[in-house]
């Protein structure tokens, strides 16, 4: 499984992504689930992935090799014009990679599906946050809804729909994240740090701060035991029930 | 979906379970998932279930009609002689049920699935609680593993990993329970108020407290709104990230 969340803020985007995979669990690895690309001052994406290693892989090296190799028949993210043509040309490519393992088969049984999520900012239009389907479609996070979840999403749920405010700084946001990626390692063993940090910031036209977060970093070793710590107290700050 | 939540304490037995049940989001329901039987002084059973309602209620009914015509060839719950017998009964029931429905398909995979919690006491031998799966095994809640959830357990699994303790007296371990319901009733639609309690306090042979949680139940809307305030409290309190 996975844990990858990417949140849609005033002052820009924030992913972080989970590098565990398991093909059962003895046999489980280290990959990096979060990639990116820009050419600095016009756009940046960042893109994250859920679901099979070989499909996501396939994914991310057909966008690279469209990228180095462009023709006149196929855009590529370093050229589209919209964040809605880059989504659509990583779904179109996710729906490919998928229908070549399955023939044709409906992609909601397959082993081979993964889920995406893609965010990021071409100059002259705002940041934009996109989660893509397997079938190729995407849905893109508004007021009602500014984050997205893909993977092992329900753990780390609940504080996310509470603590979350669009308004809030990029410092606080990852505490956020660091929250809710504590809640889900804990409880699964399929998430696991390290975790890959990235922050966007709007109209910067680059990549902002990044970071990869290692079971010993001291913020994370603070955030996850202090949070043990507070929701206990917070636990004891509600009042008693009167049986 | 479903909620059910079974916790051993030093001082006895918690159930809780939500009500709601749906086949699909334009079919929902309210039914009972919280079933007792007892005879005081000697024996108390709490049963709560998770899955397809027709299977969870042919196997309480098949269970009670045991219980008003027993015969000498099967026992019933108000005969068996061990918690582990007891348990033993309701998981053939429950696979018989099934297999019924399935003409001997995989029990894995089909739709007429449920799992069933059962706790409580015979008179001499310690409460046990079980968590019993569809094949009709079941495994015994122990020291390193004293609750057991069924249905939708995610959501409200980080806050009974962090703040259990088999120590805490009654009240808090319902307030514990009341939380764990919140944070998924907020995240998730098919788990809904009202709620059943049933608490079984150890050797007294006779069911204890209990008490239905309707939405408007002022201990129930005291901790679902403070929880809110409380988390985003401990949120606050956790150091900041330094980017």
């Amino acid at each position: 499984m996975t844990y990858c969340v990417g949140l849609q803020l005033d002052r820009g985007l924030v992913f972080m992504s989970d590098t565990r995979t398991n093909a059962g669990v003895d046999n489980v690895s280290t990959y990096r689930k979060m990639h990116s690309w820009e050419i600095p001052g016009e756009r940046s994406f960042v893109l994250m992935t859920a679901g099979n290693l070989a499909t996501t892989q396939a994914v991310v090296s057909l966008l690279d090799e469209r990228n180095l190799a462009p023709s006149e028949r196929n855009p590529t993210l370093l050229t589209a014009p919209s964040m809605f043509q880059a989504a659509s040309l990583v779904g179109d490519t996710l729906r490919d990679v998928i229908s070549a393992q399955t023939n044709g088969k409906p992609k909601s049984v397959t082993t081979f599906n993964a889920t995406i999520i893609l965010g990021g900012q071409i100059a002259g239009t705002p940041p934009r946050l996109y989660m893509i389907y397997p079938e190729g479609n995407f849905i893109e996070a508004e007021t009602d809804t500014p984050f997205f979840q893909i993977g092992e999403t329900k753990y780390g749920r609940p504080i996310l729909v509470r603590a979350y405010d669009r308004e809030m700084d990029f410092a606080r946001a990852v505490k956020l994240l660091m929250v809710s990626f504590d809640s889900t390692i804990r409880a699964n063993l399929s998430v696991s740090t390290p975790l890959d940090l990235q922050v966007y910031e709007a109209d910067s036209m680059q990549l902002g701060y990044s970071r990869r977060i290692l079971d010993g970093d001291p913020d994370w070793r603070a955030i996850s035991d202090g949070w043990s710590d507070a929701l206990r107290s917070a636990f004891d700050s509600l009042p008693d029930v009167e049986l």
